[in-house]
This record gives C-alpha cells, sequence and structure tokens, in this order.
C-alpha cells in the first residue's frame, strides 16, 4: 500500500486538482494552503449564484459544516445537486454532528447526494452517523468507537467510503479497512487539522477517483507529514507552518520508510 | 495574585472548558488556538439553529462584534437570551464600538444581558461605553482613560467585570482594580492579540467562573507568554506562531517569576 | 523609481493610513496582517449599516470579491457609493473573475464606480476584463497576456490604474507602465498572496494618493519582501510567517539595491 501512495503523491501533484470547498470560516485558510501544498488548487465559494459554475470546473467538492449556516446549507444542496448531475466526487466532513441537532440532520441530509462518495470525521462523528455510541462535545470527539467498528458500519449501511480519524485513523469502504497510524500529539493542539485533511482527501479524489485507496493515500500522507513536523516542534503555532512545509516537502521515501497503514 | 493566577492556569488546562465564540472571521482561527493552547476546548457556530444546543453544553460564551452583521448580532441575542436563562457566564469584546453607530448601539444593547458578566475591550472602546472621552479609529483604540478610570467607572455603573488593555491592562470589578504589565511591542503589529485574549478569558471564566481574579488571570497569562514570545522574534509573523507556543509552554515559574501585576 | 518607493514606504509608515476592506474570509487574516506590517491600519467590516461610518473615516478602501456572496457585494455597493459621494479611493481585487459568471459581472459593475481608480488582479482575471483571451481556473490564473498589454488595455479602456500580477508584475495607468520582478517561487504556493498585495496597495493609495507610483510602489514592496522571505524558507507554512516579518521589517536600502522595477 505504501507504494500506491507514494504513486497517488505524485499524480496528485501533477495534476494540480481544482477542489471546490463549502466551509467553514475559522480553518478555511488552512484548508487551503494545505491543499496548496499537497499539490491541490483550492477555490472557496459558497454564493449560491456562484457555486455551479465552479462545480462544473472542480475535480472535487469538499462540503464542511463547521460553522455552517442556513444559506450555506443551501449552498452545499446546490453543489450536491450539480455534483450529482455531473459526477463530481464530493467529500463529506460533518463537523459537530452529533453535538446539536441541527448539525446532525444536515449531516445526513448531505450524505443523500449520491456524490458524496467519501465521508471523513473524527470518530465521536462517525459513531454518531453510523448510529452507535459516540460523543461529540462541540466539534471534538469525546468518545466513539476508536477501533474503526463505526467506520466500517457506516460504509456497509451507506455505501460510502468512511473515514474516522483520532490517535489511530480508519478508512472503510465496507469491505477492506485500513488502520493508519503516525501523527503526533501537537496535531491535536492545532485547530483544523481535521478540516485541512479533509481537504487533501479532496485533491486526493480529485486526482485519483473516489476510491478508497485515495482516501487511506490522503490520510497517510498528512498523518506522516505531522509526525515529521512534529519532530523538534517547540508548541502548536510553529507546529501549524513547519506541518505545511512538510506536506509541501513529503518525499516517496517517507511514505515508503515511515507509514504505518496495514489492513485490517 | 501571581499564586492565584498560576493555580488557575493549572484549572483551566484541566477542565477544558467548551468555550462558545460568535466571533469574527479575520482573527477566529488565532482566537481557537489560543483557547486551545490556553487549555480550552472552542466551538463556533453563528447559525440561530444551532447557538441554543451549543451555549447549553458550553462553560462559557464569547461575543466578538469584530465583523457583526445584522444576522450574527441576532445569533448573539439568541446566545445571551439562553446564557441568561442556564446562567452560563458570556464575555463580550464589543470591538470597534465608538468608530460607528451600529457597533456602539450594539455593544450598549448586548450589556443588557444578564449573563454578560464580563467586558474586555481596547482603552478606546472602554472608554466610550463608559461616556467617557475615547476615541477609537477603525478597531484600534487612539486615545481613552488609559489610567484604568474607564475600566473601574463602566464596572461601577454596569455590576460587570470590566478589562480596558493597553500597554498597561486595567482589570475592575468596581472595587478591586488590577494593573497588568509584561507584553511586547509585537503584540500591537499582529491583527487579533485582542480578540485572542477575549478568547482566554472566556477558557478562565468558563473553567474559574467569571471572577475579576479570572479576568486577571487570563489577561496576565497573555501578557507574559506575549512576552516571552517577543524575546528574540525577528518579525509579526513569527511572533504570531511564537505566542501561541508560549501560551500551550507557560509554566507556573513564567507566572510566579514575571508577572507584573498590582493592585490599585 | 527606487528612491520614491523608499520614500513611499516612510510615508505609509508615518501615517498609518485606515483601510477599510469588504473582502473574503478565506485570506482575511493575511490581509489584516500584512496591512499592518506595511504600517496600515486594517478594519473589515461588510454590514450595510456599518460601511457608510467605516468608509468615512478610511484612507482606502479594498474590495476583493474572493468570497462574494449577495449581501457582501451589496455591501460593496454601499461602500462604492458612499466613497464615490466622499472621494475615497478605492482598489478592486476581482478574484475568479473570468472562472464563473457572477464574478466577471460583479467585477465589471464595481469598476462603474468612479472611486475605483485602482484594479489589481491577477493577469488571467486582467485580461478576461480587458476582453483579451485569458484563462481563470477557480481563482488562479492559467494563461493571460503576461506581457503586460491586458494591464496596459484595461487601464486605457476605463481610466483607472491597473494592475496585473504574475512572474512578472505589470501596472500601468494606460501611459506609463512598470514591470517588477523579484518574489520567490513559494509566493505561488501560499494562499492569499496576491490578496496581501492589494490590501497593500490599499495602504500605499490612503497613504500617497491613488497613483501609478503608488501602486507600483506597493507591488515593489511586496515582491522584495518576498524575496528575501524566500531564503531559506524551509517551505510555505513557514514562508508565510517570514513574509510577514520582511514586510514588517523592509528597509528603504532594501529597495533601493534590490527592486527590479524598469519601465516599459
Amino acid at each position: 500500500m505504501q507504494e500506491i501512495i507514494a504513486e497517488m503523491m505524485g499524480v496528485v501533484r501533477s495534476r494540480t486538482p481544482l477542489v471546490h470547498h463549502i466551509t467553514n470560516y475559522v480553518t478555511v485558510n488552512d484548508c487551503a494552503n494545505a491543499c496548496i501544498c499537497a499539490g491541490g488548487s483550492p477555490v472557496m465559494t459558497d454564493e449560491a449564484q456562484d457555486v455551479p459554475d465552479i462545480v462544473r470546473i472542480s475535480s472535487a467538492v469538499v462540503l464542511n459544516i463547521g460553522t455552517l449556516n442556513q444559506r450555506t446549507v443551501e449552498s452545499m444542496r446546490i453543489a450536491g445537486n450539480e455534483a450529482d448531475r455531473i459526477g463530481v466526487p464530493v467529500v463529506l466532513d460533518p463537523v459537530g454532528a452529533g453535538a446539536t441537532a441541527y448539525r446532525t440532520a444536515v449531516a445526513r441530509e448531505l450524505m443523500g447526494y449520491d456524490a458524496v462518495r467519501i465521508v471523513k470525521g473524527n470518530s465521536g462523528e462517525i459513531s454518531v452517523l453510523a448510529g452507535m455510541e459516540g460523543e461529540v462535545r462541540g466539534v471534538d470527539s469525546v468518545s466513539g468507537a476508536g477501533d474503526g467498528h463505526a467506520a466500517i458500519s457506516l460504509a456497509r449501511s451507506t455505501g460510502r467510503v468512511v473515514a474516522a480519524t483520532g490517535e489511530t485513523d480508519y478508512v472503510s469502504d465496507g469491505e477492506v479497512t485500513y488502520a493508519i497510524g503516525n501523527g503526533c500529539g501537537l496535531m491535536e493542539r492545532v485547530s483544523g487539522t481535521g478540516c485541512m485533511v479533509s481537504s487533501l482527501v479532496g485533491a486526493y479524489a480529485g486526482a485519483c477517483g473516489a476510491s478508497l485507496e485515495a482516501v487511506a493515500a490522503a490520510l497517510t500522507v498528512f498523518s506522516v507529514a505531522g509526525e515529521i513536523a512534529g519532530e523538534g516542534s517547540p508548541g502548536p503555532g510553529t507546529f501549524k507552518a513547519r506541518l505545511l512545509d512538510a506536506v509541501h516537502n513529503l518525499k516517496s521515501e517517507d511514505i515508503l520508510e515511515r507509514a504505518e497503514i496495514r489492513r485490517l
């Protein structure tokens, strides 16, 4: 699998997929920069009149409900419809699903679009969406199935590729499941690392297709970059800058030598 | 007082208070990261349907009017009402009060909620809200009572804990007033240091209660971290990353040895 | 010309022009910090009730349509009208013009305000607005007249000062045109460098007037700072922090010794 990931890393960089984001205003800048560093070209628009034109030229769409509001949810519906119509893959990051009724409802609704081929959340969010026990406090996972069962279950019931992130990340299409290690403790101390990896998933799905392998590759790339960036970082502020550096500078060898990905 | 601050620093870190923000889109990412680095857990939502659910699970709410609009002001009202109902402390950062009629009016209105136990602004904003001479240019203080009188006056007339920041910060409950030194010149050269400290106030109020001491502790922690981060920083960009590092790494000894806080 | 730029750099720093931004939520924080580092004082508001009051106290206005929506476009109209009425110079950054019909239409409409004295886009956007062949993919220029012809043409047809950025930047008032080199490859790997330079243009126009020279000075300052910041930067994340440091620390000598600006 390491070889496939290293190869996909090159594909993303050579294709520069355009990744349309309708996302939150908290971490949007980090998402844009992470997407660029991975080899993608991010574009953000949430205006109803603008969304269809952008979806049509995009290789993938990322819908992140971190600071959803009624206007932008409507824009997400427009994006979902257009993506359904023309077959662009959509990544859903159901930020805070389980923390409020509105977020849970919107996340479930957006999963109804066929184009939403990939759902990527933390283990609490994925557990909630899978109908399992899970607790989400604000936008952070407090508890959830940390063993991959939530991702597997949601993948089976919905036919989507599902990623549940945590100390170990799990990615499943319901049949095959990967567990990914790497990362470092500072990733939990920076707002938006979860959002950033969703943008990377968008770039990988845009360049390589919305496959289990592409999602696993994006998560692995980000985790290995996080591990490298964490080495010698004095704190979260410096770490965030170094994390972007590491995504940008990541080499095939880093994946081949470091990636802790295994099939369950 | 240094001992109390050092102790509160540990309390915030051990309790990880959930701090709900309705804030501006300019500095929101820095607020989120500052809150995390101090030991809090930030959550941002300004959707009317989402706000009550989030207020109910939060330990504190921060209302920052930096990029207010009519929709988000309405969401702030919803947050104020819910906070009143259940007794969650609210921190108001009246960004730009005095610069425009709308901001001044909104700031005054929001101070009408009982739950708004804490008002934290720059000396110009606090002077304006205290009905004293003060000048606010855009979102920066040009002139204002730099001697703590504005904070004392507003605290007395409203019964709130009031902090007025500047080269020296003042925090008052109308009876007791603290002056806090520390900090460094680069803090003025980074957008959002005022917003970041409001988020720290939210974390401290959420973990330790909306007391004069908790507000003073948050301001002291941020100023000491700013002083440490400023040492050897080559410019504002690097400084901002180091500021977050310093908040994250701050030790009790740093407070005990460096904090320049005195009772007036 | 280097001497004029170095002198203007001092003027901006001594006058601290207030620069009102109605801009996108992706790069707004970087715009604020770039403006501060250059010597300006940024203020962001897009609320219709707030905009006229802020325009009236501002030295310049920056309208950036990066994440435009119908509400904020209406606020841009209000800003344009107020700027027309009182004679405040406006800088338009037509982000994504050419990529969608809505963006192109809004950019053209906003150019109708007399106060919009300056248009600053990438070479694709400027080519589209000039009615020449140009391609904009998302918010990035794919192709456009990279030889200054688009800027010259748009300046002539509209009577504005027009800047088209790319590997070489061009600034023209239709009669005189400058080409600016400097910069570094990492500037393309950070989201928002184009937006940041528009904020610098706002600061320079606010302090020195909306002249060809002021726009050329802002672009040159940013490009030289980018060149300095790029030296030894390990990647885009660290580079962005160093870019702000470099804008803040830039000296007259840096301009005099490094600036590659020539009249066509």
